[in-house]
């Protein structure tokens, strides 16, 4: 199911976001619970440069609309 | 204190990011529980252009550092 799999796609992710989508770093933002319209905007954008963060873009760029939309199904089904 | 006068400038945000921080609106984050130093850089960043964004750019424009680090403590120590 498309959370399952979005957790596995996660694991790139959690070095920054944490485990569980509650990230250890303050610059960095929690994913767990968040909007997953909003995520998945925010990863087209990055992935598009119309956000521009040169670590976020080169990580969206790789994802396909498909791994974003399970990526933000899984980290909207977290709780922070 | 910090968090009292940063829910006191909050309350335009919660037009599109809920009372409580948490939003009703699939496309605007929930603020509740965000890390408060990742909110601080993204509202310097909507405020400088860094990060464009037509809506949160007029919005930050008029804010001060101040402003910005109190909404940050106050949407940090809301629960999601």
């Amino acid at each position: 199911d498309d959370i399952a799999i979005g957790k596995q796609k996660a694991t790139t992710c959690a070095a920054c976001h944490g485990e569980q989508g509650v990230s250890v770093i303050p610059m960095y933002p929690h994913l767990a619970g968040q909007q997953a319209v909003y995520f998945e905007n925010q990863m087209k954008a990055f992935r598009s440069g119309a956000r521009p963060n040169p670590i976020m873009g080169n990580l969206a760029k790789p994802l396909s609309d498909e791994d974003i939309r399970q990526l933000a199904l899984y980290y909207a089904s977290l709780k922070l």
